[in-house]
């Protein structure tokens, strides 16, 4: 966080009641750009446009539905964060994106097959009105997709164009802020280079029209570059590197990644506290999916695979501190796999074994099998995330997000830092932050 | 907790290092008592003598694995808890109990059926020198079991023999400390009247013999009178009845219950705060158990049964707050059943199946399979629950001690509270009442 | 079957091409009546109206799909069942029915909830013209349901009313044969009394108004008594009485029951076979459901439980003859649940758990969840039933058809004869008797 | 089968009852030869040592506990199948081996840790005078192990320094008769070249140490030039090639493979029948099994992977004819996994999801956990392949055993026939050979 804010600790050392942040009010039009139009930006959009009118429920969101207490538990103050935080209302929200397929959103809502088609049908010229802008495209970093409606010039006009539709966009719409969340594609597995170890480097990069800079980094440094909160609902890099985290801190931007935590990597951050709570020993952990939607095909690339896997098996090791536990989770064979299953269709399918051990090392068994929905799942986290991201822009918060840690599979940490892994310990972090914004007392369920 | 205490704010806001609370050393023999002496207690025994041999981990135990952070996360000070509080050593345990079946320790643990052959041979001498003394029994709180070890007499007598036991065991054994945990089997529903609302009427009803007196309850009695700790196992009221928390305050005594957390209640409150985390909706929960031991035997009548759904049923609705969020957890259709299935023997087995929604109100399927150990699940706690006992004891801690609620499925609270059933926040307060006991800062997990 | 058929093992010891049995032409109108218009019902008309129109296809049905083979492999003659023998086509079926709801067929399948509302969208003139006609009913044998469309009478003024709208629709509709199914819910469990026990008795008992006599008994004594073929999809006695074989063999009636095999007791009888096949041992067989239907909520009635319970737990022990393996199904324990559960709908749930064991007596376990949907299941065997019981008439076999075991979970079978449960056998029996009456050569599999 | 034999046709169609095959008597030892003395081998060898001393029961062997039904069902005759025919008795059984690493029988098995150790203590003396013999190795064929236990020379030499290990343990022995079953790991995949095509070219390679012949083929090249029976228990080609079978008739030696069904495979070629019995459509099939034991190290290169996979894939498209079913069958989506999981042991555990439809084509699922030991489910398989190969042998029977498919993955066929998948048709098949042979009557179930 920025170094204007005080600290909490001295807040609370002061023995006085807090003062909160000063925060922007929320005026105007909210622009939401989303490069990838694919199931999960079409259900998020559907969804708020069903919620505008009445005829949806935006379940899972916390900013919409969940509570937050303040003070004493006899106080019974437990506000909805969004009467809590001065946070933008889902009237002000408009949308757009881009995509390497033309369809305009009604119909890469129907592709998808996540929503019925009755509801659809009811929001449909709503739905046709929004149509992606030329995607930035490199098939290299995507294996199993091959889009025709892309953007030409190498990687420093590409930028340009994005930053140039950004603007267009703005206009446009005479949209006061904007928030820019990334719901494209898996790209293939990459490490970082030199080319991403500063913001130097990582223009003159675009300008070589360097192959190491993945297109959804040149998304990343158009909406930095422009002051734009960032965020990545995907495992790939994009502005998880020192260049980027640079640009923003200079641009004063908020950002956050990686990869949206839904389905198999949620449960497994739910259950993985309760054993370490409970000290039970851990031996296996065998998780496989099936899925039959673009994300399957994409995945069915063993370099895209590469980096999901790498986000979906980092977060054991760090939640169950086998330095700490050696004799409880010092030796786990965890495993990962995902196939490509048609008959699943956008219903992703998670089946995990579990084999734990308990008093004197005697072993147990725990199985479970998760009929899921991977959109229904993400469309609450990007909503959330687009108003958490503008409400932080808004307090001048700016750099990595880590209060947002909760909403990612592979949280994006200062450099050298650990990620938080745990639901609950991501839950408390983000309401105390919360609370700190705005001047209440921390919980720590002393009673 | 009892007044004596300063609360924890006053001591925060003082901005200084907070004072830790006086403890006397635990110097000399811990007795402890187990009335009930079947699976639970045996391996509970037989793990401490398998630990304190070395040639066994206690696995499951917060007490002996788990670390605690103290201070800021830079300051790198993880202590175990038993190197941070000053816990009983297992050396100095002593163990006794009762018994409406004459077996000896090594005959108890051969029948129940959970631990390995081998390893009570090993121990075989030990346990055979641990025998039961006659329980105390009247069947009508028990039905389908038919022992014939017990003790006569009217309900005075009984408590009158009881108090004797402790007397001579702790004499002969020359214990400092005792501690009782109640270990036998789950008593007929029942609900609170008269004779339970103050020690005076509870003591009447114990001359006049009333019917309306577990025989739990006479144990609970015998150890609260004579000052010494005490925690139920299973569902039943046993010391949770005004009457005994009133005595317990006057023989400055702590307390606690009621119902063990193992298997799948306690995947249930590992689970359910991470619904609620996320915000999806649940419109059912269908909980069923295999069981094949001498619990699924008792509990195939159903006044067992209906005491011990009713304590597994309450845990959902106090943790989802169906009154902050009706629309999410208003109307669920939770349903918990316990089936007597020979096959499974000891190996108790659970399935769920969890119907959640999410955005738009879409719904999905959780369903797990654990493949469980009741009794290995359950040992843990008892020597968790012996060690913070005897621990409260000595930092004169009385009353019920809701610090310990994370051990429970129905934790006794205060007349007039709810309990608080999330592993977290109970696993939270846990920790940082030994933060406080120790003058340590509390953990707020903001950055 | 009757007499006048000459047995089998004649036709082929002549060593001749066998002589297939004379059988009507199916011409004219075949008419269908349904005592219990609920889900099963709805689902059975409303997918032959869309077969029809060539919007639906019918997966599930033998008549329809499967083939046969007839002769020697290497003759290559496998036909549609429906092309080998004399079938009523589809567009001959009327339909009709009673019901204790007036809700016609288009707003009974929308309350079923089975089918997509978009199908009967398109179905709904003609769904909406079939109506019930008013139910002969007893609420003392279905407790959990409360019909207000019900005729008023003695029994055998009941008996007489529904033979008079059998001979009304017939006249009506100039249909040239009837065939009716019991598709009404599970009425409370009864024995066999002396009411039942002759025809004569049977009839005293009706004009006494015998509370011994089931509405379901009422349907099938006045489609047998008027030569109709009668099957009962329900697990309730029914035809399944001494009195009413009585009857069928004197008015030439083909008839069979009892309870549809579908769902959790057919994957019963498929694996039951397999583990006897490899001779695996079972020691127990824990089958539970969950569904949310008006069949669920009849069958909490424990009444109407008992009546389905006898049905499904007789399966296993027949299949496994517990006689001839002592050692491997002597001991097993066999329990069947089924639970009322909102959330689920029409959609039953079964889950299953296998205790089985091999090779020196190791256990290994196997388990099932079954997402599966009763009336999807159930319809495809209505078809069937209804176009082999009126091959049977036209073939002139008359009383129990045990050919058609394949489709029940209770077999009726003649007296003193146990019934085949091995759904591999039932098909085995079911073509052969196809090639038997079409004068084709009987398959052994032996090369 | 060979021409000897009159074929069966005939025989019924006398009309009278038949002449039974003429079939010498078991006499004297019967030598049971072993390549590959891991788990299974040595889970069969201690499982008859033990069952010969009355410490256990030969469960999942049809030889040795399954009955037949003869004649019609009235005539109540249903004796034991090794009371039906002549096989040879257990104590008469003498075991040897190679392997590639030179643990004893007692070794190797406790390595395996399938069995319990106390078993395998009562069994030591016996155990330990099993030693295998060195193994004919070639590591490219099995790259995941790395045995050192091996014989040396080329191909022919190799051979030869088999048939000479077989003599003398025939001699030392004493054996009358001799089988030999393939129990070591899954070779590398491979395709049939002309090397395989017939006996001149093999033995012709085998003399130019060709590396297109795996260690498997010379192991049953040694056995069938000997005129001994040989079963392979894995899924690679070993018989299964034109020259070995050109050899079986000649040496009029009977042969059977590939791969034993045991475990996943089973189970689907249990279910898969029953779908198609119900004509209930199937769009997809995913099989996934995590397992920790050599058989997993092995399996988990990809060569000796691509073998397995075949093996499993081709059961469902035989079972359910695609293309007489189009609409049901045409399109699945079926995929086989196996992942090596270290700590799943030698408990092999299955998970399968079937997606199904059915009526109108509505959507259902099945979804199974099988909790399996594969050397359990494989031990009786090799003790039944032993008496019966031993039986066809003596009953003079010769080349291909298509009546044993019932015990394998991958039977087995004569050149351009498909082979018979269905357990039941299998099971049918086996049952009706043995009733040839002995000239009984063959059961078609029609009453």
């Amino acid at each position: 966080m920025s170094k204007e804010i005080n600290p909490v600790r001295n807040r609370i050392s002061n023995g006085v009641k807090m003062k909160p942040l000063k925060i922007r009010e929320p005026e105007g039009k909210l622009g939401v750009l989303l490069p990838g139009m694919g199931a999960v930006a079409t259900t998020f959009i559907t969804g708020v446009l069903a919620i505008r009118q009445g005829i949806g429920k935006p379940i899972g969101s916390i900013t919409q539905m969940q509570t937050i207490r303040l003070g004493k538990r006899t106080e019974k103050r437990t506000p909805l964060i969004k009467d809590f935080v001065p946070l933008a209302g889902l009237k002000d929200i408009v949308f757009s994106g881009w995509d390497i397929f033309k369809d305009d959103c009604y119909e890469s809502a129907k592709k998808a097959g996540v929503l019925d088609i009755n509801l659809l049908e009811k929001l449909k010229p709503d739905l046709k009105k929004i149509k992606p802008m030329k995607g930035a495209f490199d098939r290299s970093y995507v294996r199993n997709l091959d889009g025709n409606y892309i953007k030409s010039g190498n990687r420093w006009q590409l930028a340009e164009q994005l930053i140039e539709d950004i603007r267009k966009f703005k206009k446009k719409n005479k949209c006061q802020r904007l928030v820019m969340l990334w719901c494209g594609s898996t790209e293939a597995f990459m490490e970082r280079k030199s080319v991403h170890n500063s913001i130097k480097n990582f223009e003159e990069g675009l300008k070589k029209n360097s192959k190491l800079i993945a297109p959804s980094m040149l998304y990343a440094y158009a909406a930095i570059k422009e002051g734009i909160p960032y965020a990545n609902g995907a495992p790939n890099l994009s502005a998880d590197i020192p260049a980027l985290v640079e640009l923003a801190q200079k641009t004063k931007t908020p950002i956050m990644g990686k990869d949206f935590k839904t389905g198999q990597t949620l449960l497994k951050t739910i259950i993985a506290p309760g054993l370490k709570a409970r000290m039970l020993g851990l031996s296996g952990w065998f998780s496989t999916n099936i899925l039959g939607n673009r994300d399957g095909e994409v995945l069915d690339d063993p370099l895209s695979f590469k980096t999901k896997e790498k986000s979906k098996l980092s977060v054991l090791e760090y939640i169950l501190q086998p330095h700490l536990y050696p004799e409880l989770y010092g030796k786990i064979d965890h495993q990962v796999k995902i196939n490509y299953y048609q008959p699943r269709g956008d219903n992703k399918e998670g089946w995990d074994n579990l084999d734990i051990f308990g008093w004197l090392g005697y072993p147990m068994q725990i199985k479970i099998n998760f009929l899921c929905r991977d959109s229904i799942l993400a469309a609450p986290i990007a909503l959330d995330l687009v108003l958490f991201l503008d409400l932080a822009k808004r307090a001048r918060l700016s750099g990595i997000q880590e209060w947002l840690s909760f909403y990612f599979k592979s949280p994006q940490t200062a450099e050298g830092l650990e990620p938080e892994h745990d639901l609950f310990i991501q839950l408390t972090k983000l309401k105390n932050t919360l609370r700190w914004m705005m001047g209440e007392e921390l919980i720590t369920h002393l009673r």
